[in-house]
Formats: C-alpha cells, structure tokens, sequence
C-alpha cells in the first residue's frame, strides 16, 4: 500500500481534518494529502520537526516523544511519530474530534510503520 | 481559594499524576503542588514556557495557542494556558488518564482565570 493511501485514510475518516503529512526528521515532506488549500503541510512539516527536536531534547530523562498536539483558536495540530526518522503531521479544525485523529494516527503509524 | 487549592484538587483527582505547576509567562513558577519529587516543576515550567513562545510564533496564522500536549515513553506533559500572562503545566505518567486530565485543566484554568 502506498503512503498516500495512508494519508487519505486518515483525512478520510476526519470530518473536521485540514491536512496530513509524512515527514522526515530532517524536516521534508516525504508524502502529503490536503482537504484544505491554504493549509502548507510543507512549512508544518519543518516547523514541527524542529519542535520535535526541541521537545527530544528537553525530555531526554523521560525517553523519546512519542507525539505531541498543539491546539490554538483555530487549529489542532497532532504529530505521531512512527520512529525515529519519521513522523505524521496532521492539521484538524479546533472544533475537530481530537480523540478520534489520535486514535487513526496511532493505528496508521503502525501501518506506515512496517512499509518504511 | 487559594492557587494551592486549585492545583491540589487536580491532582487529588488523577490517580497518575506526578505535579503540576502555575506558571507566568516569564518561566517563573507561581505555585506548584507534587506528588514524584523527582519531576522539577522548575524547570519543567521554564522550559515548557520557551517552547509557549515558540509555538506562539509558528502559530501566528492560527491565533494564541490555548493548550498543548508532549507524550513521551514515560510521561505526559499537559500545557493548559490560563490567559496571556500565565499557564498551567501538569505531569502524568505515560499511563495516565489523558482525557481526564484535559478536562480538569480546562476547568481548574477557568477558576484560577478568576482569581488571577
């Protein structure tokens, strides 16, 4: 299966969801999906990876990241990370089901997981 | 009610949780309340601060960042802004009940809001 069907998975079953992004740790995307035009999955993908790296470094006591969420006015940002080269980065509308993108990251990362 | 009180009942309230901490927007701790002398709310509130600021700054787009999450192998962080000038962060264990604590933050950020 290919990457971007993975994506689509994910985008598919979020009514509220943006966009969605494979991304490596050296901040590039390697595959992304958009329901969103204006949403640039390219400049998340950079952005959270460099966060990514910070957030490693302040946890080093607590082991690695395993994900992290940012929710602002208008937007949740979830990055899953499936291992240590790469992550999904996915965008939801605020108001969007938190706990259910969680959830198909999860499961999706693990997918994505054995392909990589 | 005092801010001690507030963090208390948070933590009384989460089977998991290891401390939790009222934080200004300096890096500076106001109040803290632990159960695992070995987590550093000190710290732990200086550092998730720099990483506030920065997500403010990715986030410019998408309005102020209202809350944000670090799960890593042994913790969950939880950054729960109260308004503009301060924040609450909470230490579970990786664990823990996510959901829940979530909604305690929400709520306990809203009677601190008050007193603040």
């Amino acid at each position: 299966m290919s990457f971007e069907e993975s994506l689509k998975r994910v985008i598919g079953r979020i009514e509220d969801s943006l966009g969605i992004a494979l991304v490596g740790m050296d901040g590039i995307v390697v595959e992304e999906y958009k329901r969103d035009s204006l949403v640039d999955m390219q400049s998340l993908g950079a952005e959270y990876c460099t966060l990514l790296r910070e957030i490693d470094n302040i946890s080093l006591n607590y082991g690695l990241t395993k994900e992290f969420s940012v929710t602002t006015d208008k937007i949740i940002i979830i990055l899953k990370r499936i291992n240590k080269d790469y992550f999904l980065v996915l965008a939801i509308d605020s108001e969007g089901n938190f706990g259910k993108s969680r959830f198909l990251l999860k499961r999706e990362s693990e997918v994505i997981e054995k392909e990589l």
